[in-house]
């Protein structure tokens, strides 16, 4: 490829630099350079000034000499921040100077000309320190807060995660195509921005929750692999790695798969990732699949965290015959006991026992059995309730030695799972863990439906349109409870990437999916007609996922704040504090878009 | 790159396919294959049943032999779109079927079994024929139509390009960085699509025209060259060559550098584009660079197709002293005087020159005036105003000879300018260009300011945030109309593929750019308030440009309408006839942002 590089571009006539100012080595000594940037620091010492120029590349030292009268007071009025382009030769530091925590460390440049590009009024924080600043300010200064080395390196590795995804994605026999961004408001999902239609009085476009229909769409139209890196939009209240209004999405689909084609594809392409990028392992590769079932019953969640060297247990078919109603009332189908034992903590005080009750508490327990196997003998409030032998076997069972302490909880299946899963986390920072292991792991054999208590009738569990395994033979023929669906979650250290599906594109299956829980064919044809009229006209087997670029960028980069990647992010009420998002606007701007405002009543 | 590609994963394991149906060969004869594709065409051969089976690599030939009676009744009652996945053998065609024209030609596949996938109903229109289908009914069956292979290569090759755009700047030192979509209504500029605010009750954002602001923005910050393939929004009616509602740009912006180095990057792009992706050669490599003010004398628009051999010559010194006032009244400053010669087309019948004149009526000209040189002498209705050594003089002057015309035009120079450009493009069919041509051209040096004549003041001409060459010393010294700035159009075939601009970095420049143009510190900072903030921090010198990416790949690609290179376009209504956008939305939703109906009264 003739690429003209950046470097190469710059060496030759360009009046503001010949080189970047963080890439000058000992290969450029006694060589005249010119570079442009930013004052990063000033530094005073007597005689010299030294300035510290700062351009994306990172930072070298300038020297200024005071025989150059000239550029040398002009030198001592510079404020930090201004642009400024200089003429020098590039020198060794004396050794005593070096600094070896700088790539450019061991040179500086003795300036010879200097020219201000961009003089900076007093900024309102200092780039050179990444100290505390209040996001509010940060937020409206961002063009400033992108300066600081962190959030910079952030957002290039964001850039850079981004272009090889896309790499490997084309390489592997993937097209990139833009879907529309002014669609319609999805009948299902999250609350969806609406744009008014100047042309069309009284209908409005929907901003995408996600491409969904349209890669579908694709895949029926023939185009086989389909990626795009997605612009996505849901009207919802921020969460801490969500950013309200828009983010991206990895939206991927392909045709003629099955789900263990999509797992290798993904995994590869995480591995690629992880190595390309990160100093991070990955715990197990091929990554581990856990059915959801088994997820819930080991680990209380459908997201686990698989490093936390904590698993819960079942005691279901231990308690069967127990004395202890509130056990063995729970040992039939539908319900269970589980245990979590925590190795070595059963010498802790009492606080911390009654700590994790509060917690199981919180999450809807209604208490919490445990029982302490103390130096001193076992300890707890169930303890009279257990039989002499059932302590006994208990603890040959659960393997539990003196020092240990075990939790119990007993219920509903899915719920008493829940509260343990909360326990589990709430407990795990007890357990150290390596915070540079990638635990990934598929989720997989979601059920397709579940019985909603409240309306006494049975719902889709997930995504309706997911063919269900066993297609239609499965449909007809099982309990629709025990009916397993081609759904699959990734999860990465106990964060969901992504859920996907292998697609259902045969009508006839769909109309009895949507029969089973309740749905006639009209209310199925009114609401989903046009991709039933797509799936009608030839549609191949098919499936995708489309894992968040936020999340993803986050997991990598080791960040707990979404805002930290992305280059202007909302804040956490959906405004953009540097432009002033969301603003008004003109009253003739409405009456083209045939609205008017409706503004709530002002509260006294 | 450990990339998986597909052909290596689909080799393996999966139960729908070894192979693409496009890709078989010779190489793969005596080979079993597995394929699944949709039924492209099916011929009942007495005996045998063929079937074309097409993916989107291609089309390959299955043979259904009637010994297999099952499947070969399956064949039988086959629609064509059906989805269907076979194991066959490949085979060598006998001689005389070999088709040449078909990349798989020489080789068939002996159907072993076969499993439809996909029952299709009967398609609204054949996809093995590229016919005339109304546009309306193939933008509703848009997943049918891009089945087709004109559309289907279309979107693949825009999928490649802007791949190949993104490795290109990539590799040369380019970041892409993603900018909000939900942003703020500007001040400038077409008619802004609004978003409703739920959390802020009676504000909007507005989706981005282009990310202007973000990208200068992120120059500020010190991100040296991003660029990003952006989704740009504009509520303004259709054109040919713009669809409604949304388009994608090219929008790069980069520091520290001159617009030399620009152009020589944009020329590297394109040149390497052309190269890869297409037969097409470039005219003239660097692209030549014409100044405003002499596209406009030559070619009477800032958006010439230099392939057209004609040019458009200047008169306004040789009419002077001509006692023919039409002609001498126009030889001042701010006036001129055009000819625009058509070689060999003085002998024409008298209804030529009469639509030639109506066309330059339509253009705003009073009327046409010409001489034709035709073979019995020179004819035409100002011949007579002309002294005997002023036609000998023009006639050397513009090397006239038998059998030519003469066309002009005088006037106010931008206008005549104009009109004469319209002649020239009214014209060009009459003379052979090559097709195969591109002709790229940079626009330079346009004005920084025009008077209007309306108000009797100097205005901007173009954008008000261009850097003035001069700078300062010529806002202070220079008159306002002879001012040029560093702004540049790109131009191919007399299409306009973008705007850009040295960017005005200097806060004290910008007042008083806009002081020029009557506007005081107040109301400059009143709505620049944001973007002057942030270059009193310290902004570097920079520069950008944005081609259309739609426009882009139109040329490359020879397309008249746009809609032929999106995957799911809009009508020129600004619908999606697939999905029913816009459409209705619930008063719930309505309620939540705020907004209510204000719908135009019903006329009788």
């Amino acid at each position: 490829m003739e690429t003209e590089t950046s470097e190469h571009l710059h060496t030759h006539s360009n009046p503001y630099r010949s080189h970047f100012c963080g890439k000058l080595t000992k290969a450029e000594v006694e060589t005249s350079v010119k570079l442009s940037g930013w004052v990063h620091r000033v530094r005073d010492h007597g005689g010299l000034i030294f300035i510290d120029l700062r351009d994306y590349t990172g930072v070298c030292q300038l020297v200024l000499q005071p025989e150059r009268e000239e550029i040398f007071s002009l030198a001592e009025h510079l404020h930090v921040e201004s642009v400024i382009t200089i003429v020098g030769e590039v020198i060794m530091r004396s050794p005593e100077t070096v600094n070896p925590s700088l790539s450019t460390g061991e040179i500086e440049v003795v300036v010879e000309s200097l020219t201000i590009e961009s003089s900076a009024e007093p900024v309102p924080f200092q780039i050179a320190d990444e100290g505390n600043t209040s996001e509010e300010l940060r937020l409206k200064y961002r063009f400033l807060d992108l300066r600081r080395e962190h959030l910079r390196e952030n957002i290039l590795f964001r850039s850079k995660v981004t272009s090889e995804i896309r790499r490997f994605l084309i390489d592997g026999g993937f097209h990139e195509i833009q879907t529309p961004i002014l669609t319609v408001s999805s009948p299902e999902g999250a609350r969806d921005y609406l744009v008014p239609s100047r042309l069309h009085p009284g209908k409005f476009y929907a901003l995408p929750q996600a491409p969904q229909q349209f890669k579908q769409l694709l895949m029926v139209a023939g185009f086989d692999k389909y990626f795009q890196i997605a612009p996505c939009f849901r009207d919802e209240d921020a969460r801490a790695d969500r950013s309200p209004g828009e983010f991206y999405q990895l939206d991927m689909e392909m045709s003629f798969i099955t789900q263990d084609d999509l797992f290798v594809i993904l995994e590869n392409l995480f591995q690629h990732l992880t190595k390309t990028f990160t100093q991070k392992s990955i715990r197990q590769f091929p990554f581990p699949r856990i059915p959801f079932r088994e997820s819930m019953d080991k680990y209380g969640t459908d997201k686990p965290d698989v490093r936390v060297p904590l698993e819960i247990q079942d005691l279901s078919d231990f308690f069967v015959d127990s004395d202890f109603k509130v056990f063995s009332s729970n040992c039939k189908p539908g319900r269970c006991v589980k245990a979590l034992v925590l190795k070595g903590k059963g010498n802790e005080s009492r606080l911390f026992y009654d700590k994790a009750e509060a917690h199981a508490k919180e999450h809807g327990s209604p208490g919490l059995a445990y029982i302490q196997f103390k130096n001193e003998g076992p300890k707890g409030p169930i303890l009279k309730f257990l039989k002499e032998g059932e302590l006994q076997a208990l603890k040959e069972r659960l393997g539990l030695e003196q020092g240990d302490v075990v939790f119990f909880g007993a219920g509903a299946w899915e719920k008493t799972c829940k509260i343990m899963g909360a326990m589990r986390n709430y407990f795990a920072p007890l357990y150290p863990i390596d915070k540079n292991e990638l635990a990934f792991c598929w989720i997989v054999d979601f059920p397709m439906y579940e019985y909603n208590e409240d309306e006494k009738k049975i719902d889709f569990s997930h995504n309706p349109f997911s063919m269900p395994q066993g297609g239609m033979d499965a449909l007809t023929q099982k309990d629709p409870l025990d009916i397993l669906a081609y759904q699959y979650d990734i999860v990465c250290n106990g964060i969901e990437l992504s859920s996907g599906a292998i697609r259902n594109h045969k009508p006839e299956i769909m109309y009895k999916a949507f029969e089973i829980a309740g749905y006639g064919k009209e209310e199925v044809e009114r609401s989903f007609g046009h991709m039933l009229n797509a799936f009608k006209h030839g549609a191949p087997p098919h499936g995708g996922i489309a894992p968040g670029v936020d999340r993803l960028v986050m997991i990598l980069r080791d960040e707990q704040n979404i805002r930290e990647v992305i280059a202007f992010p909302m804040n956490q009420k959906a405004q953009d504090l540097m432009m002033g998002a969301p603003a008004e606007v003109a009253p003739k701007q409405l009456k083209e878009l045939h609205i008017s405002l409706n503004l709530p009543k002002k509260e006294k």
